[in-house]
């Protein structure tokens, strides 16, 4: 089995830190110069290490691998969240240009655009699986500051740039690693989690329509205040969704605006997002149903309206049995009974890539289960660990 | 008694409302170019009234009545809230530009800055009666968008002028006429209110620490979201306030955020601002009382920490006995038994100038009760009445 190289791979990772760095953690949103310009650097690594990079149309890096035979693909996204951590992401990147170097002439190196959704969801691999047209670009925007798509390809000097396809019939497969962002493994003192299903993520936006009025004159009996019917909707689903949640099921309530927003004004409009997770496409419709049955008795109860759209959708996605065989044998070779299957609780491009080719994912654990966060980290040991197994487990795939 | 023109003042106010259009309404920002062009055109009227106007270096005009003898001061602010009502200030100094035609040499006429609060509540009247130093000025940022005091004054041309303080000796006091900005009067039928005192109004910023965190791989019973507290923060107040609250009592809250504010990120810091109105102090007490041991208690029952800090405070400010007195006989001449006393709901400059003063006000009735909005609108034949009720009422407190 192939040896990877602990030190090279510890230096790697904490250079492509320093892209955007932010304290602790990083500041790296898709297609800003701090991106672009660790895209030009993972680009010039993968030459290094042998391989054929190209940075495609919307950001992607293929780092295709000479010869003849398939390939086993490998990688995750190198974008991070606003003010996030540092291995989100990167940690899967710099793996599979590890085990590019060990395993040369069978790994092509993926590095994938806005995983993190600052223009849309799995903006990268989507596009790399044919799901992304040319007018899903034109209408994009940046989720935070609204910048159009097309503008922010044309400054990061991506316009008229192809967008790659993957070739399902030229891989195995897909691998992808990845910390966990929870805390399971960390909790139960295990080194690898094996992912059985990713999640799906449902998101509702919930809007309130009250009437905007003066907070000084408007006596409380006559008021359809938008933010206190928001309030209390929010009270009746963290009441009702315990009912009817399963045991893995999260729900969160990540972004409430009152409009104006001001001390002095009785909001009169009020939207919420809401988003559910579970592997279980039975719990996520039995939580669905909740929420707008919820919402339609708030709309109902008066005095403001209360109307509910869902505008975010993905379908849990099952990882393949024979990889996570693989890894689950990799992982005995290198920590003994310090493993476990488990699904992940976050979306990743592997769900996406899976669509067209076997795909499967690798977890180690993050220190006080904390990411999307500065303070975002994993123990060196456990970065090694996770690095030797992935290579294993991609030598046993692609069979001697 | 003397005999308002009620083409002149329905035509006045008309015009002042193009200043800033805004549908039906009006967005006449402190010191944005339509605020100050519409002061500018505001004292150029006062001149063509006889009067001497002057801009000083807070944005307030004062319009000198000349000759001898001790004046009475009339006005309001000429400021709207953002996209918000064509009446607000505007109405009262229309009103006193029209009581110094038809009483020359007796009024003069306040056009304040910035009651609306774009920098600092009453800031205006309150530079006005020598409540704001320079160093107020130095640290005075807007509240939606952050530009300094000092920059906004340079960019309308007010830099280095020097700043009016009222002088006591030369006024019998102060009259405000303002729109109700609520239903009271409509409800009951009612032409004029005449304020008996202005409420208090307090402010409390609230701030939930919580800890930032993957919405997907964070489970429910580890989480310690700030969003969630502050909703159920929320509900608490909205329960317990009742309780404690008087009739008249108003509370609001007008503004919530969450941090970071992602579908996909549990909220690490909440924040919210709460405010209360009432016109007695020992109200005002119970209800902050109340405020604090539920903050208190949210923060003693975790997960995250809860603190307030109370960011405002003004004193309830009762009326003029005198004014009142005058002001009631005007209505009851003009509009016999349709009038009322009442204490406001809302904030008015009448209360930082009844410090110096005797200042007294007048309400006439909002359709809807609406204000703050582009909806706002009163009858005409409402809007001429209340000017010759305080004009009537001016030339009783002037005296023969």
């Amino acid at each position: 089995m192939p040896a990877i190289d602990a030190a090279r791979l510890l230096a790697d990772l904490h250079r492509l830190r320093e892209f955007g760095r932010d304290r602790t953690g990083v500041h790296r949103p898709t297609y800003s110069a701090d991106d672009m310009a660790s895209r030009h650097w993972l680009a010039e690594k993968m030459r290094e290490a042998g391989l054929e990079p190209e940075i495609d149309g919307i950001g992607n890096i293929l780092g295709r691998s000479p010869g003849d035979g398939q390939k086993l693909l490998v990688g995750s996204h190198s974008e991070s969240q606003n003010h996030a951590g540092w291995l989100d992401g990167a940690l899967g990147v710099i793996y599979a240009l590890e085990l590019a170097r060990v395993q040369p002439g069978h790994i092509d190196v993926a590095v994938w655009a806005d995983e993190e959704g600052h223009y849309g969801a799995f903006l990268g691999s989507r596009s790399a699986v044919g799901d992304v047209g040319e007018a899903d670009i034109d209408a994009a925007r940046n989720a935070y500051h609204g910048k159009p798509l097309r503008d922010a390809l044309a400054q990061a000097g991506l316009a008229g740039r192809p967008r790659l396809r993957l070739d399902p019939a030229r891989y195995r497969g897909f691998l992808e690693a990845h910390i966990e962002q929870g805390d399971d493994l960390e909790a139960t003192g295990l080194k690898i989690g094996i992912v059985t299903s990713i999640v799906g993520i449902w998101t509702f936006a919930i809007v309130f329509e009250g009437v905007q009025n003066h907070a000084g004159t408007t006596r409380m009996a006559i008021r359809q205040d938008a933010g206190v019917a928001l309030v209390k909707l929010c009270g009746a689903i963290e009441r009702k969704m315990p009912e009817v949640a399963g045991p893995r099921s999260v729900w969160t309530v990540g972004r409430i605006v009152l409009e104006p927003g001001a001390q002095s004004v009785i909001p009169g409009r009020a939207e919420m997002l809401l988003q559910i997770r579970d592997a279980d496409p039975e719990i996520l419709a039995r939580m669905r149903a909740t929420i707008l049955s919820t919402v339609v008795e708030a709309d109902a109860g008066g005095p403001c309206r209360a109307s509910a759209t869902q505008i975010f959708e993905t379908t849990p996605k099952l990882m393949s049995p024979a990889f996570r065989a693989a890894l689950a044998r990799a992982a005995e070779r290198h920590a003994p009974g310090l493993h476990q299957e488990m699904p992940s609780g976050a979306g990743h491009d592997a769900q996406i890539v899976g669509k067209i080719m076997p795909a499967a994912m690798l977890f180690i654990p993050s220190i006080g289960g904390i990411s999307h966060h500065i303070a975002e980290d994993t123990a060196e040991a456990d970065i090694v660990l996770g690095c030797q197994v992935l290579a294993d487990a991609a030598a046993d795939i692609l069979g001697p």
